[in-house]
């Protein structure tokens, strides 16, 4: 294992303490436990919550921020934060306006918001994501798991929680975004672990895993760029069936250990390829948002916008990791 | 090799299509050839222009946009760019007030820099960063070498530019925050050239090379980061001497396949120590900025601020890797 850490045990402290330094104009690290919140909150708006396994960074704590979350609940690595933390989040996080939990569907991360918001015992609900198309049900989750679609939840949902709506109607937006979102992800090597330190899976020189969530799935033989993202857009545009013939987000994001270079290569065929299926590519984003520690690989996320969502996307977001319209 | 390419000539044109595609609201492709040009040009402002190999991305094509890089010349990967695509690219940023080429110290880069300026014959002058403390002089370059410091000269020009001052006066700022910034790099693996297949060098399980450029040099045992940390500080201090004891902006630099987790980690080790050392970090920067392909590891970038710089460095800047302040 090659890593830039001291003990195995203080790697998610240790990085979160750079990262609440490193960003301290927009950020801080909670009072009464190690969670981040938003610097300056907003009198009387309703408070995003989000959290889940450290790893996958930046999110969620590099979504923190102006337009987005106001707090953000790292667990250990690839481990579910714990209902106390998540519950001390949220309270320190609430204004008077309410809470939403945003929550990947993976079933710690289920359970245990599950039990903060039974233990907060007030204006708290939840917005599940399931975006990944891969695969009905996983080792990890009951039905679809929450991946990068996720982070167009929180960006879309957060613009409508700074513009004042309440916790049914962000409850409702967050719940349609995410049915209108889809994706689908492809490994060409595993993450390492620091506290197992060897790779969680062998991939052979010449194989990849396709419908990786941030974790891992089957595998096939390594293939051009090219056939690689035909593959990923047929499995959403088929997924998404007739929806996928209107104007949309695209996402390329990657794992972590896969250069820029290589992320706008796929996002230049992928795009084609959508326009070829009858998407309208009006809003991109392509950089390395949802990761798995250092996993090369990338994921295709693709929502169906509608007027509101597109105004809501292109609203001002400043958060350490995504910043725009300022 | 597992890349996400098709075949390996088209690597550098595909990725270029798919960046100037998702952020076409800030840059598009050179009409003459195949540079990177900021969308909406300033008229009569001077024109700053860099380039270099590809493989360094986000460096300097997601440098270009308002208040840094008009524009940039990507060569082949790790290959500088032709004297003619550096003379098309100044003659389509100039708008009248003359064209500042940003230079990063590297032999064929410095030649092929002033062929173009050669050739334009008028208002052309040239910074040239050699931040690297690591090497006086290496296979590449004569002096020491152009790292991730150059991102800080690149931010910093570019304010100043934005606010309307000439030629003269830039060429004499960016020799002066070059002269103000040390970087040290370390690695802990290779990367591998699309064109070549194999890594570049091999690196045993335990073993780092310490003052890699962004190609590669000598090696040692890996230790934990906080001994990494001080290595690093420790170089940089030495060379900077007693103007390590002021205002300083801190970049942690990683290369392309370090979690961004692992560059927060470093940061907190390198800030304590800096601080320690009597410098007071008051600008912070963290992320993959200026890579080297897939190489794992990082760099630390110090460069001492007077309240021009800071005032620059905090200036508005919007472009496709680097935004803040709008």
């Amino acid at each position: 294992m090659k890593k830039l850490i001291n003990a195995v045990d203080d790697v998610v402290s240790e990085s979160l303490a750079g990262f609440c330094a490193a960003h301290s104009e927009i950020v801080r690290m909670g009072e009464t436990a190690p969670f981040v919140q938003r610097r300056y909150l907003k009198p009387g708006k309703v408070a995003l919550v989000s959290g889940g396994g450290s790893g996958h960074e930046p999110l969620h704590s590099g979504f923190v921020g102006r337009g987005m979350l106001d707090a953000a609940c790292p667990g250990q690595v690839f481990t579910s934060p714990t209902p106390d933390l998540i519950l001390a989040a949220a309270e320190a996080a609430d204004t008077g306006g309410g809470v939403l939990l945003i929550v990947k569907n993976y079933e710690g991360d289920v359970m245990n918001f599950d039990m903060a918001r039974e233990m907060a015992g007030k204006s708290v609900a939840t917005v599940i994501t399931d975006d990944d198309v891969a695969v009905e049900t996983s080792t990890f989750s009951t039905g679809r798991r929450g991946v990068a679609g996720t982070l167009i939840v929180e960006k879309i949902v957060g613009a409508g929680a700074e513009e004042g709506r309440d916790l049914a109607a962000l409850k409702a937006l967050g719940d349609r975004v995410n049915a209108a979102t889809r994706s689908i992800g492809i490994a060409l090597t595993s993450c390492t672990v620091p506290a197992a330190g060897n790779p969680t899976f062998e991939l052979a020189e010449d194989e990849m895993e396709v419908g990786v969530g941030i974790h891992g799935e089957p595998r096939v033989k390594l293939r051009p760029a090219a056939a690689i993202a035909a593959e990923m857009v047929n499995a959403i545009t088929a997924d998404l069936g007739a929806r996928a013939r209107g104007e949309v987000i695209l996402l390329i994001n990657g794992f972590g250990a896969t250069p820029l270079s290589e992320l706008y290569l796929m996002y230049d065929a992928v795009r084609r390829l959508l326009e070829t299926a009858g998407s309208v590519v009006t809003r991109s984003l392509v950089g390395n948002f949802v990761t798995s520690l250092d996993m090369a690989g990338c994921s295709v996320t693709v929502t169906v916008l509608d007027q509101e969502m597109k105004h809501l996307w292109d609203a001002p977001v400043y958060t350490p990791a995504l910043r725009w319209g300022m």
